[in-house]
């Protein structure tokens, strides 16, 4: 049971429990197998373990036997498709949260925690690089009060570490919206446009579904009044809760502007109809016209026959007052076409 | 009364009810006429009737004679369009719940359940293949604690059966919807996209119609005490109202979907006339303003009368000059639909 | 005081109340004057006053002294546009439903309620062929446990009968939904689509605002407890809540259907519009380019003149060489078209 | 103190107070400056003061000093933008209503009321005829009981004025949407349909900004049990409160009608859209293929140079089968587009 | 601790604190460092310290170790993120609010209030012109009743100037509303509408997800009972309350505005996509027909073949013939499209 460093003792095969005992002097780090857990609960000293990804049916036997877990804690944790939540069970809590994908963006996994009152047991879908590693390290290097605390504020620097890291994500959402919507009131890109809306609506939505079960189940921790939660954690509960909201605020802002965007996406597309709509009346006014003249005076009419046929072939200016009478024609629509304002078109041809 | 192998003692004509009878020791199984119920109920041990759809309304009072339940009960188990409920009649509990139809994919049958102090009545409105079967090899089997438990535990496994039942057909919707969203993504066959569209719909506003009223039914249970339910029976109903909860929160993600999708199938539509027109557009600009010029060139304006008519026909290089004129006016104008954007075109000919 | 059979005993001229008196084992059925109202409430037994329609202002003022009824509840009993309600003066309850009108589709009139100890008061807007018959009936037949109890149960019969009686008419609606729906899927009527999901939608709007506080106030009878109304009576009523709650269910579930029709027809139009447009354009695409080479070869150029004037009238082969021209830049469009898919076009006529 | 003619008294300058003291046997009615008021209030009856419009801050303080009413109250009934409100400061209420304004249809003015043990008084934002004449009508000519009753009975007389006014007002917004629909769906004057829609939309909206908090200020008077208020005039405000409910209910009901108008004009304006393209098309399909053919036998190939060259020009028939052709190159198009059912348009030229 | 002119004690660099003491009878006001707060904290009076934007670490530190802090309270007072709220730590509130930046029209600025049983601390974001000068000159000049009132009703105070600023922002919003659907009815600027209203949208937003919770926090404030805040102060923040109220009553009508005006701006866009569409259809029908007519009689037939081959064009009043024919067809297509009321459009040429 001495202290050393982790990493090392750890089996090369099997799962592995990451075991951190510490309390305001001692401080101890290590990996065991599940059959060893039974010695580090003894004694005074707050234990957080940690089960990353890769955990056995067998691991969660021992657990649940060793800390005397309900059967169906058991189950949630180990089926990773539980929206967050919180069970009480008299001598210990079930916390269920979704933390930020640190691999996938815009993707949740499910972290599980059990509160006991000297214990932490966090069970994680997936193994790697999380947001734990900076309570870890504040645990490590005595940083705030979190080593004087219980381990009712140890969940709190958790719940805290997972709620910030919902942050970051929902600004990269942000960044995309803004981009999406410069592009489009541009009018760049205009045939991705409904894709790559629908593409940040869905990552909205997938925040969404994560955070707001995550809401109510700290706004249940920091309001209700539980034994093993002190006065003192509470009240930072409730500031995780307070940015739980924020985080909410923003999406639901997002959402809006998604809909929103849509809606200018598709006015546009109808204003560049309009557009080429013109541009066909336009030349169907202009040329049209002149090609029927032009028509009349192909005809073959004998004008040898009677002075009624065609007399103006034969006309000394005929030629040039029959273009003047096709420009006359055609600069008549143009002006009518000009004083309902659509040859006032925008100059910038993108929009 | 002695247990036996089922499906055996049935005799041929008249509604059977299928019996359970088992303790932690004990199991017997059998099906009877209603009018034997009676010696079955007496003694210790917990027993499952089951009535398996074909029910006349002789057998619903015997039922309700035997059991004494209240008349209005008896109706809405024999009346199939109940929404999910509980109602409490202090002596037992009436639970309706509609289960998903293992026949018929999105269409949910009733399931009406009486669960007494040492008995549970099960009442479906069609007979077959249900979800009731993995409960049934369960008691049969001795797998799990439902052997050792009371009649209360046992609702929570049938009930639990069937909200997990919704768990497959969410999933097909979903997997519908995700293939939906591709085909449309892809521009292939646009012209039935709204009908599917619609059809996901519904099938989403089936089940949503009737997980909504499940949630609420399961929310009292888990969350009022009564004598008929023990603590430990609570507990696990609660894990059930989570599961429903889940449901209802993956149909709301799919009714979502399904509005988008709608948006984008539209936005779609609408690229594709733009682009047709732009087409018509580009067609006209090119050919009809070089029709013109031919047609004013062949004007039959008599060249001999004088020296303004058409002087242009005769000169040596007239024809070239004229076919000349006609690619530069063309060529401008298609420079002119360049420069808007409108000739760089998709070059993918369905999208 | 002899019972006898009804209608007989009607004066001719002057608003009637029609009676029933019952109790286990008596039946008196008659129609009477306001003035004679007293006599028929001494004694034991339930009597119920039915004002069918035709009501004078002095009938509602010696109604409201013989039974003591407020001022407030008689003039809303007299004005006929009352959502559902339930009042509470203590010795009497006085309750407003709107019933479907049996004459007019869609239509509600009112029907209120007096409930008092010993006596039901009922007041329809109409007269005329109500859904209260079959409860007269039952009452007459000694159908049922209706005789054999109070007050507070024969409402439970009328209310009961007259949220029965939404059934059919949303039955009806949800007939006229599906019927609507086929016919927008197939193209059918198209240029009416609009109207008539309009005139549905006004239809379900109209019985949905008479449910939804119908709804509201059932839901206060069969909740709170009130001496006027026996557990045994308030029992069934919640039954009635829950019929109402499913007549809800439906409208809402038309609602929807309703504004998912129009998306369809809209989508559907704009289909028919993208068909049009692309008719055109091929048909521009395929003729007018030929028209251009034509046009040419129409002009006048002198080929006496020079060589480089329309050698190719002159040519042996000039005509064929032509047309076959023409045929191949028609031909490249038509490939071009086919390449984008837009001539294979859907071959039923209508969609 | 004497009563006497009111009007009379008025000195032609400053603001004045209208005042109304009365008992079951008494009635005096008067103008008065602010500061007569003291003499009064004195003794018993009811008073009703009312300030008619024109006010200064010295009467509203000479008020708040008489009345010791709360420098708050006050603020709020001199400042016109409250929505309605009630506030209890213990020896009286403050209740702003909005009244509909009598000037300007869809615009509401403020009314403020002041309830004391035994007087009421009302400050209204403009002068002039308002809803509150047929309360002291009421008053004077001794209609009804509300001479008998104390400032509560009062204050709902002046309450049930103010909601019954707003019918006639929702009533006029319905039959202008019922217009409004006729036309839309008749397809008259559909250039300025959205314009009227969002005017009449604007109306309810406003409409609704008044009445909804007016519906939740009537519901705390009905409610809550106030020593000012008696049981009696409890029953009274309740159903003001009801109707105000009404009000809202057709409010809504006209909110959703105007969203479906909406729908409609713009399916409207699309079936429109559709027709003209379909003439469009008509038009090129039926003579563009003959000019073609026109063009074709218009080229100048000398025939004389070889027998390829345009013998159709020599044909006999050559003429007439040029133009039998024509007319079955447009015959079998328009038979094409007769079969797609384009040519089988609706008569009625509007629609 | 002498009173004396502010901004004349300020060393010039380091973050500097505002400090107010007043009584009845005195006051004091100047700007001291953190260091030196503790002197003024004691003895009688209200202490209201403002730090105006550049804090430093160590400021914050200081005033949370003199005034008794949590860090949780300072943390969120120095992080400019947060949504408005009220948290009660006993011995002092901690009330942060948003309120609108002088510099920057719809963005908001945080400022946060700590309220002890004699000081008020507040904590801007940024310096600058700001709300609260008039509530110090208030103090200052002793216009109301503030200084006779305690900490309370100075934080009353600073409310409702914060909210109170609201009005104008909201106002000026509801000015360009007004431009924008003046602009799209009567057809102005149409194409950067979406863009226009889009941005209007924005800021209505940006002003909602300020007082939103801003209006809770009021909520709490005037509803709960506290000791830190007298009943008399209570009573004046309902009234902000109120005012908070009728802020998002008109953020709700604009934003609903908006979504009307992006309807009528689409539909306005369609009915002149309709008004091109029919000028086009115009055109092409008046000139097409007669193209064919005179590309008929330009068919180079020869009549001294047949006299079946064009002897129209041998007849004395052949070419008038023609022209006629010519007029008479474009004439009746003219009199159809007259017929379906195409050519009596709008004589406005905007819209």
């Amino acid at each position: 049971m001495s202290s050393g460093d982790p990493e090392q003792k750890s089996t090369p095969h099997g799962p592995e429990i990451h075991v951190i005992k510490y309390s305001t002097h001692e401080f101890q780090e290590t990996t065991i197998s599940s059959s060893e857990l039974n010695v580090w609960l003894d004694g005074s000293g707050t234990v957080w373990m940690n089960v990353d990804g890769c955990h056995t049916p067998e691991m969660m036997a021992d657990l649940g036997r060793v800390l005397s877990l309900h059967e169906l804690a058991l189950e949630d944790a180990s089926n990773f498709h539980q929206r967050a939540k919180v069970d009480d069970y008299d001598d210990y809590m079930f916390i269920v949260m979704r933390m930020v994908d640190s691999q996938n963006f815009c993707d949740t996994e499910q972290l599980s925690i059990f509160l006991g009152s000297n214990y932490v047991l966090t069970i994680q879908e997936r193994p790697g690089g999380d947001c734990l590693n900076q309570v870890r390290e504040r645990l490590r290097k005595r940083m705030g009060s979190l080593r004087n605390q219980g381990a009712d504020y140890l969940v709190y620097a958790i719940v805290d570490a997972v709620v910030d890291e919902y942050f970051p994500v929902v600004e990269r959402l942000g960044e995309q919206i803004e981009h999406l919507e410069d592009s489009i009131l541009d009018g760049r890109r205009l045939r991705t446009g409904p894709m790559r809306i629908h593409r940040v609506k869905r990552h909205t939505q997938a925040i969404r579904r994560a955070v707001w079960p995550l809401r109510d189940a700290l706004n249940i921790l920091c309001r209700d009044t539980h034994p093993l939660i002190s006065e003192h954690a509470r009240l930072y509960l409730r500031d995780c809760y307070d940015h739980s909201i924020r985080v909410l605020d923003l999406i639901e802002t997002y959402r809006e502007l998604c809909h929103d965007l849509m809606d200018i996406y598709l006015s546009t597309v109808n204003n560049r109809m309009n557009e080429v709509m013109k541009v066909l009346t336009i030349i169907t006014a202009l040329f049209i016209p002149p090609t029927l003249i032009a028509g009349i005076y192909g005809m073959n009419f004998d004008p040898d026959r009677s002075p009624w046929n065609m007399p103006e072939l034969r006309w000394y200016f005929g030629y040039p007052t029959a273009l003047l009478f096709m420009a006359i024609v055609s600069g008549l629509l143009a002006y009518y076409l000009h004083r309902r304002g659509w040859l006032a078109w925008n100059k910038n041809p993108r929009l």
